[in-house]
């Protein structure tokens, strides 16, 4: 029998269908194909995109915009939200509008067309995870702006339409509907048991230990209780905090030794499957927060959003995130 | 510049990336290719459904799961909920679950296999809003469902398996979370303003008139002001009314010929484009809420949900709904 779950945080529904038991080799994935071509991110073709922000790894002394980096960050060039404007807030008769000003930015991740997530060193992958917090700590001095995402498409089918492996990054002059609601589900929790309810699914499921991916000293992976998606997956930090920006030292090192891990049994149970990943954290200049967790979503693009998921905001997810977590927990890397 | 707008029952705010103003022949649309090959669906195949649960059209005294039907209704092959069983509701440490009962059925809208809607005379069309109320109406009687909610997925790229013209209902043991948070946003409006929020739609659409796509004297088609798809329409019904099953007879006409009229539109400007429409009524066993009013969302599938949607709830829709609706509005029909 199919099994309805809810998700603590949000009080979303999920169907579970346990009956189809969609196991990796179930799924169709299209390949995707390098095309090649001419790519605007790659070394050497710095003049083709906006004036970058941020550059890791270029020799000392040497211009912007050149190349020699191992990471860099640009503009969007064609931005959802623009930086330039006042935000002029008001009504058209009862309804609500202003002004699109924000910033969306492209983190290109390496300088190796061609070089994806699960193939990066060390090195290399844990630049991405300071840039993400170079580039917070920036953005969070305009104050027109209240939160930040930062996020990955990656695979056409997931919304890439760049190949050379990017994440991006977009600032808001509000707190989107889905952090608020994840915040205010948090809130209630907590006020409910007083505790995290992030840090009491952690203690649950090392407790159970049927939904662990893997795990270090600082972070569990896990498959989520109640996922939208076959093989959905969260990376939450041990120690409680609500912000990423405020973690320290190690905890880069440990998060990107998770983090290539994770992204590594993914690929190999379902190689080279689209994926997006999304990183939740606190809005900006807010003071911390017992009741609310960063942490990392990831959603392997195996579904579809059709008319039932648009008019219910229920999933329906054919792998139980026990079977996933299983399976993603038993392969062996090298 | 782009504008961010707010849609005012949800609170849901969406980027209009103006600048792309992305016309009908800026998408590209896959064209669907039919198949052919066996269809379940077809007359003549009857008992390769499970055993039908209505039909219209068939000569008196013919027996059921014949042919000679015009509309055919019968329960999914592959539900994803089950009718039998308890809900069994249930904790597992701190989360919740149940069984996963309901009832997921397919409305088979044509005997035609390749027939599709704008195709569908006003005879074969009103039949399916019939069908939809009959359903609803004797599957209200079991008391475990709470919601139902009618949909159809138009289109591989929308999420239809089967290539002849069907609909799907799914009733469900809980009321799904975005129905739940629709209907108190439009309670959180009537609060402030004594007045239906939809209602103050359709008047300010009379009056602005810029999002129009038609209307008749019982039904209105707009492109909502902050919608999350290019294209996306609702069809409203004028008199506040929140449930659906409580139409009067000639609304069903007078639905059935703005749907009709709506489609057509929309299939001119983007001929096959896949598509889902999701019918919001008021839940099961409910009295009229003076609040909430019945309608039809249609959503065209044209962008994609990737990490910045699923990350933060907000879309980014590159055609203002005004000139979508005058693209729509000034197409000629035969």
């Amino acid at each position: 029998m199919p099994e309805l779950r809810r998700d603590s945080i949000l009080g979303r529904w999920v169907i579970i269908a346990k009956e189809r038991g969609k196991r990796p080799c179930d799924f169709v994935i299209e390949e995707e194909k390098v095309k090649g071509g001419f790519c605007p991110l790659c070394p050497g073709h710095e003049n083709t995109t906006p004036t970058e922000v941020l550059a890791y790894g270029r020799p000392a002394n040497s211009p912007p915009n050149s190349s020699g980096w191992t990471l860099r960050v640009v503009p969007n060039k064609y931005p959802a939200l623009v930086v330039e404007g006042e935000l002029d807030k008001r009504g058209e008769g009862m309804y609500d509008k202003m002004n699109g000003i924000g910033a969306h930015e492209v983190i290109i991740e390496t300088p190796n067309h061609g070089e994806t997530i699960p193939m990066m060193s060390h090195n290399q992958l844990i630049q991405l995870f300071w840039a993400f917090r170079d580039r917070m700590l920036d953005l969070a001095k305009d104050i027109r702006f209240r939160y930040i995402i930062i996020f990955k498409n990656y695979g056409k089918a997931a919304g890439a339409s760049l190949e050379h492996s990017h994440s991006q990054l977009i600032a808001l002059p509000i707190v989107p509907h889905r952090i608020q609601e994840e915040i205010e589900g948090a809130l209630k929790y907590y006020e409910y048991k007083e505790r995290c309810v992030f840090c009491d699914i952690i203690r649950q499921e090392r407790s159970q230990n049927i939904r662990i991916v893997c795990e270090n000293d600082d972070f569990i992976t896990i498959c989520p209780f109640a996922p939208r998606a076959p093989f959905e997956m969260w990376i939450i930090p041990k120690k409680h905090n609500s912000s990423y920006v405020s973690m320290e030292d190690f905890q880069f090192h440990s998060l990107t030794e998770i983090f290539s891990e994770t992204m590594k049994r993914l690929n190999k149970a379902l190689p080279s499957v689209p994926y997006n990943f999304m990183l939740h954290t606190a809005p900006l200049r807010t003071p911390d927060m017992e009741h609310y967790h960063w942490h990392i979503e990831i959603m392997p693009k195996l579904t579809m959003i059709a008319g039932f998921e648009w008019g219910t905001g229920f999933y329906i997810n054919p792998t139980p995130p026990e079977e996933a977590a299983r399976f993603l927990r038993d392969i062996t890397l090298e």
